[in-house]
């Protein structure tokens, strides 16, 4: 009989993924952590009992996290990433011509364990020269340092456990001073059909600290719900009017060869449906 | 201990509902018919083992049906549903400007059942006297019949048993026949990222039949897999064209609350991530 994986975030819904193979499953300091192979969505990672990535749709979250804000600035030089211990945020960031991305995630084990068996997420990022990797607290390293960054991505867990302070106000006024002028902080906020809650407490706080902010929105097939939010905030970019033309020119001399994102996507991205609205009114 | 309802979609990958209450269980002519009550999503219908619709998200769905074609026609006065035996795209349509309104699902089983527990679904629709209800199969209507329509709806369930099909040559070409010059055909096309087959089928057997054809997107919640491909094809309105303006004056004047649709989300819709415009070129 068949074994599977039973995502635990809801109570009355859930997906579920057959485990063809478990490859690891362990403990660290922080979470529960467990790998395992599934012939539709390859391998699969899931802390505390909810998918954090598949190998399968991993490019609709990372590409939709880097490209879109990276495009819409055009010249960012610097990138910090708080989470993403996968590595696919900081593999997809590198395609970008920047010069460094700060990557620090709270959980080593976490890292260790996806380096080694999910390579396709990470390829070769954590090599990368441009790469400084940290194995720390984001809101501590986020606290204490000087540096400014053009982008900041928090690829974070949802709003419990570990990540909770990621969501807190005293961590957004803290992104909000470590960002350069046109630099714009993005993170991830949930589905709001299944996680209203999520959005609404976001735009309540940011909207106090940040003169523009606001959410775009990705369809990830295996962060249950339909959309997932995507927050931004900025303190001289405007994401929200993207400038469709000079980014498809961007796009287009880059040539990175992307399977979500177009720049036809990133405009039609901000487009929020009425339900979503309500939430952030 | 919990009782719950497993979604026989897929083999390696699955949604689950809660099952709060049954409310009706039983086997039509045609598919096994199961009624229940989540206590998140509300009613939910499944016909043999496969969500259908829940009172909590049909509105997206049922909007993107609807509305979306009808505010780029902008002069639609008779529409054909095939399918649809919950209502909800009839009720959905007949709060648009239109004269007649006719239905051919050929489950009558399912419609006895969605008028009684369902109501929020079909509201008055079925009473409703531009309503032409006919019990009976599409596919011989559409062969049968010579009157022509500006908007036909297939609202099928996916192209194994009863729809099958609706998902072939003939009956698009028999649709093809019974459009107005500018009047449109949309269909429920699957879920791109899990049913790949069903985008790329479609779009080869159109594009031989018909002048202009395409998909649009809307990300429903319990269309499991990120978002669903919602087809299209028409002899003389090309929908992936919108006129943004026309339509939001349309929206505007018409008044109708809708939950998800918005002129902004109407253009979006039509943009296509990379991996869905490959499956179909």
């Amino acid at each position: 009989m068949a074994r599977w994986f039973d995502e635990t975030l809801y109570d009355t819904q859930r997906q579920s993924f057959r485990i063809d193979r478990e490859i690891y499953r362990g403990r660290s300091e922080f979470q529960e952590i467990l790998i395992f192979e599934n012939a539709t969505l390859g391998r699969v990672l899931a802390l505390d009992g909810v998918v954090q990535v598949t190998e399968r749709d991993e490019f609709v979250y990372h590409e939709m996290l880097t490209h879109l804000p990276l495009n819409a600035h055009g010249a960012a030089r610097k990138v910090l990433i708080v989470g993403g211990g996968d590595g696919g945020i900081l593999e997809e960031a590198l395609k970008q011509p920047i010069e460094r991305a700060v990557m620090v995630e709270i959980d080593g084990l976490v890292i260790e364990q996806c380096r080694k068996h999910l390579p396709s997420v990470c390829g070769k990022a954590f090599e990368d020269p441009r790469t400084e990797l940290i194995v720390g607290d984001g809101v501590k390293f986020m606290a204490e340092t000087e540096e400014r960054f053009d982008l900041i991505v928090v690829d974070s867990t949802d709003p419990v456990g570990p990540a909770v302070e990621l969501f807190g106000e005293a961590f957004f006024r803290a992104a909000r001073d470590r960002l350069t002028d046109r630099g714009v902080l993005v993170t991830q906020n949930g589905v709001p059909f299944f996680q209203p809650q999520e959005i609404s407490d976001t735009y309540t706080k940011r909207k106090k600290l940040f003169p523009l902010t606001g959410f775009y929105l990705a369809a990830i097939p295996t962060y249950y719900g339909g959309f997932m939010a995507l927050g931004w905030a900025s303190n001289g970019l405007d994401l929200a009017r993207p400038d469709r033309a000079a980014i498809a020119k961007r796009h287009a001399q880059l040539g990175i060869a992307t399977r979500y994102y177009t720049p036809d996507i990133h405009v039609a991205a901000f487009a929020l449906p009425s339900f979503v609205q309500e939430l952030i009114r």
